[in-house]
């Protein structure tokens, strides 16, 4: 059985997806980030970082954080979602690296200037939306070409799909990458990718 | 042999120091971030993501982007630098992930708001300089109980190693971090380490 400490975030939806596509059983624990729940030691002893998501598989007695690489931990543990060697491997290890690197974060730094600070400041806002679109852009041209953003549907569509769905609500504009939105949508109708944005519960909109 | 498209960067830093470690030859193809050429057709055809490091590895016509991916390939190639399987592997990856995700986009944000941007923001300055050394102190309790931040010298310390070299360099203060700067201090003595910062050519000061 594997125990999910997570809250309503992009990060935790990414691994309650991913349970869900796996039909892994879990037990969700929530942590209340909003709360600080975070910063307790219990949960610091799992990951010294102070971010959801993360498992411990008690199967083998194995605690992950970071959500990428729950994902890849996850999938090697079934053998789905993610190509077991090869030149597909590495080109969906890359691409879940870019994920992790830089549509994870950027996204986060224009949802705190663009929503979160009472100060507007424009020249952060402009610097994170500018950034942003720039990488739907590679995403954009990537989905061009194919279905998913590798050969088949695997973990690195449902690490990038969990921010760009949170983009979506929070309002920020697609209108220029109709091919990002076609996958999206199209991933949103997958019975796990409804099922698992409920885990733990809906972030109100 | 492998083609190593880089500039005097973090990122492109991690990846010749871990060639060197490796002794694996290779041959450098600078990539000049100053002047743009990451963006000209034939390094997008490489990385749509205009970064750099990328690598060719001509054996088997491999190509990878991602410096962390890059530094998982070549660990796995050579069977060195990074556990095979199991529980410690699993460790090493979630804090290589750590690095890509935290360590790099954030101190990324505090030097280009603290040293590029000639309006100097202080709400922005003082967020990234929070959240960089809340960062830095997760590594430094993390050191405090072992010399490297897995059980062996690995290539999450030299993902590591390449940001913290810089951020020091750019003259952040490591002053509350005494063990996290003993760790990089003797890991800058190591010879793959002390060669692999002049490739392709040193920082400027």
């Amino acid at each position: 059985m594997i125990d999910l400490y997570t809250h309503n975030t992009p990060n935790g939806h990414k691994i309650s997806i991913c349970l869900e596509e796996l039909n892994l059983p879990y037990t969700v624990k929530v942590v209340d980030v909003r709360q600080g729940e975070q910063f307790k030691d219990e949960f610091l002893a799992l990951n010294p970082n102070a971010k959801v998501p993360v498992i411990i598989d008690h199967d083998i007695g194995q605690t992950v954080f970071e959500s990428c690489a729950i994902l890849l931990y996850l999938a090697d543990k079934v053998g789905r979602l993610m190509p077991s060697s090869g030149k597909a491997r590495w080109e969906a290890i890359q691409w879940l690296f870019f994920q992790a690197a830089s549509i994870g974060p950027m996204l986060g730094q224009r949802a705190h200037f663009a929503l979160v600070t009472s100060e507007k400041i424009p020249y952060a806002i402009e610097r994170y939306t500018k950034e942003t679109n720039r990488l739907y852009g590679v995403l954009e041209r990537r989905l061009k070409e194919r279905e998913y953003i590798c050969d088949e549907y695997s973990i690195v569509d449902i690490a990038h799909w969990g921010w760009i769905y949170t983009a979506k609500r929070m309002g920020f504009s697609f209108d220029e990458f109709p091919n990002l939105i076609a996958w999206h949508d199209q991933i949103a109708t997958r019975p796990a990718v409804a099922k698992g944005i409920t885990v733990p519960a809906p972030l109100p909109m």
